[in-house]
């Protein structure tokens, strides 16, 4: 189906030509390439906003390989595979080329540049061992379009590590918070600003930090209104909602 | 401290005179009023863009009476008071008018009418024994000034009932969703919408439900990546954090 | 003991003249044979429906090697053993013929066709990780006697993949619903049909997913009233009450 | 929507004339009463084979009895209602006749004698205190049309009150296992007979219990292949399952 | 035995006449009054530098009574009984005077002045919710003989409230930081300061604090190297650590 | 069946003429009387060396006085009825005669004094909260025909109380060992004797006990490797075992 | 201290010319022998009835070494050490002969036969898989001088495989029953015996099994009121504890 | 900033010329080096009594090296770094001279000898397997400037290597009380000295230990007043701890 197709389609359900079930069904006949063991969503982006994701874990190389080949095909720009490994980053190189960030685990396919909203995304994480987490969540936000800032090592044990950051934080349209251990952060942060924020658990830590469920419950029982929680070492997530809430604002 | 004390301040920091650290300092010197067992934030309304609401289980009606008199004292509107039980409602009438709702256990005082943005809020609910959770959300969002559609008992068994308010849903800048026991409704919606989805698990359910833990790991675990989540039971932190969501948006 | 012998005494329990007790203690002078680390049950068919399957887990290739020969010298077919590593099954391949499926990880010996009866089993799974349980769970049902159709990477995120398959799944006579992470499926699934369906939880995702805790606790609290759920990865018992389910149909 | 025009509706989708997804969306024009808290589906009992079950916890007495009153209105024989409490039954009585039973909380509108196969169900019961959620299982499974057997207090510690009843649970076509405490019933009789068994467990017990726990991860580690298991104190989910498999035999 | 001749022999001990394990077998011959239901230790104060202190809960008032009783008669002072119903001190209260404060539930019988070190000690709380425990902590440090300074509602959602008050906790010789939901005052406190942190997690929550699970991982877990930790609601045992260590500074 | 037939029948069996097997199907043509509700046992006291012990919670007081009755008519003697409520001990009260003790909840119908052997069975518990159960163990043991000396509150946070109880402790054949809190009495004795240790972990304590957990997983890592366990409040089971172990050496 | 010099001190004892306190201060004042990373134990072997165990795991192969010469130098023999890989069992073979078991993983030093009472005990594992630990009780048992019998594969999946050897498991004076996965052969088993069963969860199993937490909660929660359970593969423990029981008898 | 100054300010602030507030602004204004995956800190040494300490786990060789070398060019004494791999200490050695403890992981730049007070801090470990932990604790608690003693393989499960050390830990002015498995260590210990106990659970263990969660629970319910907890393994913790209070004593 062509773009120009689905558009007129769209303007009959606005104009209450089409109901949007009846839309939906049109849109199904089509929508996917099945590929038997993964069903491609070509239309993604029409509905979503953002082409669809490849979640690089648990699938092998050929068949990401496969995924993008496809995509490509029809014409979808800035692929993205999260949780990639270096192994399979080089094997997927050899027919289609990567952008591959090592820290961050993220792949990216058919790059173009995007428009940026004026909103800004702070990305702030606890300790040095956060890194990776944070770097997936900033990577995605500023694949997806956003101004990113980093504030890394701020953990609340060093209250004034923050605190000195206080400018960038405040100026903030939406604040990524993540952290292990204790997971503090998102509550301290969450105090300072008036904006949402999504709060990372990581599993970084050891003993009764239990692979980041004491972070997570911390995060979950923060007392600060505004701060929601996406799964441990969940990155992308954060990266991906703190998009959308920064493109409302434009 | 007068209000054109505090935006004259506000002004020196934005064109540099004053860093936020500076103002932070100063709004500090008369900021809350120290009752000894609470500290109650009467610039709460500038900083984070509502009045403090007030937590109200675990502080007895004599306390939080004392509380709502000083915010009222300092001007403050649309006081808010969550988890309120009837009796202690009943005792705060004697001394402030309460507008209370039973079902959502929500107290407002000092009523004023709110301007709205355009954007629209809807809260979905699984079961008829989530509408408790749902209307504090949904009374939150529309005491913060927003519009809010309700879709309860649309719970995933019976998708019909969901799909054939598929148009509602996808009119909304930020969804709400709330559910118990299997909690499935939040990654349906998620995949359904393309705006954010806060999650809410809710305590409803029994035996291996363990109190809303099943519900909770479900939405955290949710293959839809525009899902955040609070707290099991959390409709007020649902509704503050849809209400900033929405307020991004004009 | 052998076969018209044990028809002759089932008649007797038929008839009366034998209580099944009796029986009991009949079959079981010499049901099984004791090789010291296992018990060899050869009239599991009788009993069960189906020959006693191997689980290959935690026994070596030789012990495993020869339970198989007693099996076949006791005549038995379709001997399948489940979680056999591709390195015990090229062991075993020494000794016995073995058709094996890496993916599955499903190693049959002494194959012989079995007539099916006419009813459909359908094993849904929501993402492309969990294929490797799915074909365990089709596997199974196809080597005892099923009909088997597949549908992959159908998760409630993307619902349309779901819906598009409506007729398949509304055509079958037990449904297997395989995820891991929120697990879902199966209560959409059992939301639209009027069959049993079985849920297999699996070990896919991260953080919360807790090594399959989620999707176990999702499927378990179902409001579905059809759904009923196995052990986390037990992919050949779902196939093996499916096709228990099945026979009873024709 | 009458009776013909479904039928012929259904004859279309069978002979091609119509698919199946064209069928759930006329089916969905007018297939549900939306009473606001709940939306009731008049057309369960076409999709499903049984009248939508009300949920009675979490429900207030007069939610209940609209609920009835509507399905009534519309036809609908058999209103089951389970965990009733015997306050809300004298309340609905005063509108609608209630069968009410206090063993097993459930309460029967507008009884009508169904047909029932030739297959037996055997609901068997470790101890004395499962006896509640056993009557649960059986009056739901009678209730949707099927024959009975009760087996009371055959725990496995007293191996030899359940071997006195092997020509019982050996006639069964699917028997229902259920046991609080250590839950080991269901593998013993799933290791018995050649049927499938849907295992509850129950939150009886004390200390380690944990509230069903304990029962609940025995039943799901069986080794007996024939096991599938719901959530704690589920004797309704149980009784419709084995309902489901033993409708399919006749 | 009497006060001196306990003298002459711990001196005995220190010249070297007499082993420790000598002493203590001495000391034990006589050091406790078996009841029965107890055994009271009339040489704690010697050995642990506090009376034995009554742990009320599960004793009956008689049997608290008895032991007061005893302990009186044994000539010591200033006997603390926690966890006490006011029911209970009611009772008790006929036979001995009880100073008893109904929000940290402690009765003092044979109430003595005590002097008191230098140092001081100070009591944070997150909440109003946590000050019944943190009274327990503030009251029992006060009876041991401390300079206790309370600082409530202090949690870090707003930090402010902390930070204006960052003159008293540095001059604390040991903090107790008492928090519930997600415990993160500890770890801000223990960042700031440089004397011993005893964290105490409260149960006050609601969801995934889980009864005060989630504020005792985020204390254990925490990142500042000062902070050790009591059980959930403990506020006796962070008040009677925190007097050891005051006392140790003079 | 009379007590010579029994005799003659396990005569038999010890001279080979007979299989236990045979003898099992004998023994179960009427071994127990079925109730509906329960199958009692009459010949329990052969097997298992003491009459079938009433479990008392989550039965009625009718149906424990029906039980008696059957019990009693069989010539039935020291009939124990555990976790039994005042209520209900004098529900049945009405229709026979029942020593009941209030501290244990256990009440003895058809009492009858038993032989007990020379060794003797400690009871030590640590706390005075912890008498409860320890009075269920001990009376269990006594019943069954055992001395029993009791030790209470004898934990080790007070050591000397144990210790200058060594030679008591030190002269059993068996010690049940009771503690909840931090459960660590069973591996101080362990330590000391040289005789089996059965230790009931106790759901006495609060906070981060969680109900009796903390205890008993104490219990199971004890690191003497006299200790075993049983489950939570299980004074019953550990003077039962203790009984058992007592009786072998006489 | 010599062997004739202690009974000339226990004598003492027994003639109440010592107290046990004093004898055991005596005991204690060349008990064992400090290498700063262990303390040897010389003297267990008259404390507990068996020399000191050697726990291999945690240990290098050189401080094993010393320890076994250590005891080898005090006379001692049979010494035991658990969990010792094949590895460290090679590197002590160079300095002190070992009988070295690969299943159990147990190795014997200073081997030397001992005299075993008349009566049985009975190890029955339920799986192939649980072999491993089955030994080592087995083999522990055998090693404190015992009779042992072995009954594998006998889970109760597969009942008549056990119920043929009841003859065997009637016998015994203490059964280990030792089982994964769902664990139900300790309740089983204990309903057949009216001697003590000990019984032992593996950690055999997947999913939900949790390492072994379902055949641990199974086991404590059994309804047979002669089981008591040790931790998870501690097949050590429960051998030892046979022993002490059977040991009794004779 | 040089030492001077700050100690003009800290006398400013002192003397009332400047409030704390103020002051931790200035301090705030060069306080550490911002290296992007680190903010250094340089005047941790002032503010918390001990240099800035490496945490060695999720940092890379060169990240650490980076580190050392920035505190190092600040003048910065006994820089420590813990959890440091063998590999990452080497690769360290090449720029900076380490003095490595592989037992313990404890890597130290700078070293520079210290004043230490006249207080003792006693190390006890339970098992052998524990000392890694154990010295983890001893060397920070050495580091920072104590007097340690060592206790190791005092476990309570053979008290009397425990007794026999009285005199040490009587002598003590903190203790540390390091086990695995059952934990009681602590509580023993608790109950024998008047001094504060840091207690360590240790991962040590298997089965039931489940990771250390086993000994936590017990050490944070133990019945001795004086004992609070640090997460598991966390040696660093516990001597930091120890260090701060034995340093108030002089």
């Amino acid at each position: 189906m062509e773009q120009d197709r689905i558009l007129a389609m769209l303007n009959s359900v606005k104009d209450g030509g089409m109901t949007p079930e009846e839309a939906l069904l049109k849109l199904k006949t089509q929508p996917f390439e099945d590929m038997g063991f993964a069903k491609i969503d070509h239309h993604r982006g029409l509905r979503h906003g953002v082409s669809e994701v490849i979640y690089g874990e648990g699938k092998t190389a050929e068949q990401i390989t496969r995924i993008v080949s496809s995509m490509a095909d029809n014409g979808q720009k800035n692929i993205m595979i999260t949780r990639l490994s270096p192994e399979k980053a080089a094997e997927i190189e050899k027919t289609h080329k990567v952008d591959y960030d090592p820290v961050s685990r993220i792949g990216l396919c058919m790059r173009e540049s995007v428009e940026t909203p004026r909103g800004l995304i702070v990305v702030a994480a606890a300790g040095t061992s956060d890194i990776s987490v944070a770097e997936e969540a900033a990577l995605t936000a500023e694949t997806l379009g956003n101004r990113v800032e980093r504030l890394y090592d701020v953990g609340v044990a060093g209250l004034h590590r923050l605190l000195s950051n206080l400018d960038v934080i405040m100026g903030a349209r939406a604040v990524i918070a993540i952290a292990g251990m204790e997971g503090a952060l998102a509550t301290v942060i969450g105090g300072l600003v008036s904006c949402p924020v999504i709060a990372v658990p990581t599993s970084v830590g050891y003993g009764a930090s239990f692979g980041g469920l004491s972070a997570l419950l911390t995060m979950l029982n923060s007392c600060a209104g505004n701060v929601s929680v996406v799964n441990i070492d969940n990155g992308f997530g954060a990266g991906y909602i703190a998009s959308l809430i920064n493109h409302i604002g434009d």
